[in-house]
């Protein structure tokens, strides 16, 4: 799945279908079975990762979320990497920038948020919001965006080097299944306060957003920090997806349980008389 | 259970048993149902927390966990407040303080981690480390630590006029609980990154603990941040106890959906066009 999803050279994001469940033969019912198949994989992963981090080596895991306005960053976050243990996680969405934010170098805020060592950290939107909607809404001038790229690429190098591992996935939905998402919160009480009348402003600019995207998927998947394109128009296979790439990100890492570093007999002959 | 569980004003920590079960009459299997069944109901009720702060209510609720090493924070947090959305939460673990909180008050630390409106803040240690090792292992000098309990009782007080509800728990678990769980870390690989040989050290000041924390509980109980003492030998109804005093303190806060702030046919018109 991992292959299939990354995006290559002569990426081309109109050529990934948002209904696509690429890797995965089965439907919805099986999907929901691999999720919870894996679940306890991935969280004893991190479990590890925890454990090394503890044991002094300076590794973590950076899960960069983006992806238009109901694509499903929060499920996401709620359905997989909840199922790990909150202690190794640390997740933060990012908004508008605040007006202290605003008077730093648009990384500043990225930086401070980045995973300890041990965590998985999940940014919900992230720097790219600086070269997505600052470029199709004209928020920042053409050539302060045209910066960002160049900028990204030696921060992300910066952080991989660090000894953080960043896997970044964009959700990709289409249009219509964003009017049904959206036309859903009209429908229910419970969901007015996830509405708000920019959601439809904003569907005028999604052809430009669209190619906002490629933009940033083609300048800036590097082999530190690749992106994985998701299909996102099925929850239940954009789940299991991002759970089977956080999964093989950590395998990667070649995880270990730390060795006892006291003598463990004499420790139990010492508790035993405590 | 909450009425059981809250320490009264003629508390004492003598008195509450260990492996007892207040105001639950089933065992394990029961707990462990009960548990799952009231798991949807906090998850909503947070929901709504944070809906209403989305709508200008600054709101939000603290968990201050306390107890001693192996007494089942962890567990806690993973298993009861891991339940509802993690957008929805905000833990920390405090830690010995590093060089730069040293420089501060010992409450700076604390309110930097206070949580934003509409989130569940978890505090795993807290503001009470100042006055429970601090004592017992003399970090700071007696007379320092006695102010330290007004300071705690304004300190809190500030923040339930905030809009905070302050919900703080101690897992009181058992000295032979306690060598029961540490010697499973002494006996699998996969767990001796848990343990510490300082542990067994600690247990020689069990009694002076038992007194520090009874003398917290009696001086730092007041209407708007309670304690709740939470007998913790039986991991399945800590939780379970927990998950109810959660439960509890969200429904105490009357929250309902917001109304929309926006014309909701009109908005289904719109959407349709877009």
């Amino acid at each position: 799945m991992r292959r299939l999803l990354m995006a290559g050279p002569d990426f081309s994001l109109a050529a990934v279908d948002p209904p696509s469940t690429p890797g995965f033969d089965g439907g919805k019912k099986e999907g929901a079975a691999a999720l919870a198949a894996g679940a306890d994989v991935l969280s004893s992963l991190q479990e590890k990762l925890f454990a090394e981090s503890r044991a002094g080596r300076e590794i973590a895991v950076l899960l960069v979320l983006q992806g238009m306005d109901t694509s499903g960053k929060g499920g996401i976050l709620r359905h997989v990497v909840g199922l790990v243990d909150p202690q190794g996680v640390q997740h933060h969405a990012f908004k508008a920038p605040t007006e202290e934010e605003q008077h730093h170098d648009f990384l500043w805020r990225v930086r401070r948020r980045l995973p300890e060592p041990g965590v998985i950290g999940v940014f919900d939107r992230s720097h790219y919001e600086d070269v997505l909607i600052h470029r199709v809404r004209g928020l920042s001038a053409p050539d302060e965006v045209e910066k960002r790229y160049p900028a990204i690429r030696s921060f992300e190098e910066e952080i991989a080097t660090s000894g953080t591992r960043v896997l970044k996935v964009m959700l990709h939905i289409s249009k219509d299944e964003q009017k049904a998402r959206l036309a859903e919160r009209l429908e229910r009480k419970d969901k007015y306060w996830k509405y708000s009348p920019g959601d439809v402003d904003e569907r005028a600019y999604w052809e430009q957003y669209q190619e906002a995207y490629e933009a940033v998927v083609e300048r800036t998947s590097t082999p530190d920090a690749p992106w994985y394109v998701v299909p996102a128009d099925r929850k239940w296979y954009a789940r299991l997806a991002v759970q089977q790439l956080l999964t093989a990100t950590l395998e990667d890492m070649q995880l270990s349980w730390p060795r006892a570093t006291f003598d463990v007999e004499a420790e139990k002959r010492r508790l035993a008389a405590s």
